[in-house]
């Protein structure tokens, strides 16, 4: 679906259903309120590219202080250094022939790093830098209890960082462990033992490395719903949060989380078979719902009950509601990173009006 | 996502991943096998166009004998058009100025037919008609129990079909009924008898219309998992069923559903942190799990266990079995639909090798 540019300056009421909606007020509020209060701290921002795919939010970011960006995919990464940005966080591992000759072929335009937990991994990167005349940052993943990828703490990381410092092409430049598992925890005390409990197993083996004589540059951990509690641990230099940026809404019901939901989706009822139901032109084709059926904006009043590939079913606890055929509505995702990478574009909305309409550039970039 | 059309002819281990492979030899028998199934039925195929969202795929159903297609959305039908389709049915209500002006525009281009469940939209859609000088064919939907869209059977429908009739630039085409709450009862049997049940509201009402002297030309029905059931009712004039064409992992769970699967995703493992665990490339970024967790192809060994963003886990049954990071593996998409909603193209493949890269035209046209 290609923007339709000469809505920019239009209201909202005259965009097309379903339709992703950006408050741009709300947005630049969570950048600006993640920036301050990682002001003062040593860990410095890094935000998770995955969550917006789009270049201007990840140069607003750096714009706010960010020292760089993260990204999830190399297809992803190459929109980005597309978009101009230079330093970027490959937080995941990099496997195969043709991406790794992809991501050699980008580090002659960027300034990357790049995550390993696999020996053969590092060979295989060591000689394609070589090869391309580069040389990549490397840091080590660390299982902190996510049980994903990632080496044990200890020993096992000891061998593979000194692999990869011994490595041509490569430099050793620090440890990764993300407590992906801890993100959502409900309670705000719980969530703090539990990280401090689980990153002391990141930062033991920050210790260990240094005891062998092996300096760790970066400690990078830390996602929107453990930012402020990771950045706040000794040693960490570095925190991949990225959500925050849009608040999905699943963040709305763990504690100790402020930033505001600014990503809507706009639908429109498309019948109203009873009294006391409506269905809305929004399905699983415009709308994921892994994190649970979404809310409605301001509307306590709706219930979404369901969702089919192209229609959600809502029930209306006040069958005098006035919602007929026509009458829009405004859902605020679940989960936006995978809502919106359905999505081509977003409409960037403030005062009622459509200011920009920016593509989702690194949507579908998967590989 | 850019289609590399210099992978054409190449061998499968030559495509990065993840990517959506179709088996095209599988594709083929599938659409020859429902259209011979359908050989001597006086209800017609229809194939819905929301599963492959591609108008060389329509093409292929058209060239099989089906006598039009049918689209969930406006967006996909403008795209079917563009790729040369006319005969489309939209199975849904369209409403809003905004589309409503798309879908007359449109009708200057294809045979359209659209559904309708609300009276003031009838009115919308024949003062459009009227103005932009073109001709509506009108299907009434009816609910037949699945609880979304429709009126409800007997009186109601008449007086919605009467109002169209009267409509200047609509013509009452018939009645729409779809059993979409009964396409996955697993039991055949069970499936067999509901339906008869349910569709007989549909049937009913077709007669209740014609004892009024009001003619029901089309009588349109039927989903993957009850095609041949809805297909060989009397009256039943046009089958929707679209699944079948890729056939989702979902229906080999259900009796009686003969197609195979010919849409797989192509994954490789990123890492294997553990004897008995594997983490490979695709998570809920590309591929979708609202109808269960997909199963790998031809390895009963391997059990995914869950998706995160970027990653999917998976359980080895058998420790010693040799996967490492780089090996590759093929999911089984559980849902088709969706699964292909978030990919750009499909890599068409034949004996082992790359014979075409289709995009996915009408992917995330919502709207």
């Amino acid at each position: 679906m290609t923007a339709p540019a000469a809505l920019i300056g239009s209201w909202v009421e005259e965009i097309d259903t379903p339709a992703l909606l950006l408050d741009l007020n709300i947005m630049e509020q969570n950048i600006v309120r993640m920036a301050t209060a990682f002001r003062g701290l040593t860990a410095k921002l890094r935000p998770h590219a995955k969550t917006h795919k789009t270049p201007i939010i990840a140069h607003k970011h750096l714009a706010a202080g960010a020292i760089g960006i993260t990204c999830a995919k190399l297809g992803e990464a190459e929109i980005m250094v597309e978009g101009g940005i230079r330093d970027i966080l490959l937080a995941n591992q990099i496997v195969g022939t043709r991406k790794i000759s992809r991501l050699v072929s980008l580090a002659r335009h960027a300034d990357l790093i790049v995550a390993v937990d696999d020996g053969a991994n590092v060979q295989d990167l060591s000689q394609a830098a070589q090869a391309a005349g580069v040389s990549l940052r490397v840091l080590v993943e660390v299982d902190v209890g996510m049980r994903r990828c990632g080496v044990v703490p200890g020993e096992p990381a000891l061998s593979l960082a000194q692999q990869v410092e011994k490595a041509p092409g490569l430099k050793f430049a620090g440890l990764m462990g993300y407590e992906g598992h801890l993100v959502f925890v409900p309670s705000l005390e719980e969530r703090v033992h539990r990280v401090h409990t689980d990153l002391q197993l990141l930062i033991d083996t920050v210790s260990f490395l240094e005891s062998r004589g092996l300096p760790v540059g970066i400690v990078s951990a830390g996602g929107t719903g453990t930012a402020l509690i990771t950045g706040r641990l000794p040693r960490v230099t570095e925190i991949q949060a990225g959500s925050y940026v849009f608040m999905d809404g699943r963040y709305k019901t763990i504690e100790g989380v402020d930033c505001e939901c600014a990503l809507t989706l706009l639908t429109t009822v498309v019948s109203r078979p009873r009294p006391d139901r409506v269905i809305i032109d929004a399905g699983m084709k415009t709308l994921t719902h892994e994190f649970g059926l979404p809310r409605f904006k301001g509307r306590d009043d709706l219930e979404l009950l369901g969702l089919s590939e192209e229609h959600g079913t809502v029930k209306l606890n006040d069958p005098s509601v006035a919602l007929t055929p026509g009458s829009t509505l405004e859902i605020v995702p679940s989960h936006g990173d995978t809502t919106l990478n359905i999505h081509d574009f977003y409409y960037g909305i403030r005062r009622g009006r459509v200011e920009a309409i920016w593509p989702i550039a690194a949507r579908g970039k998967s590989r």
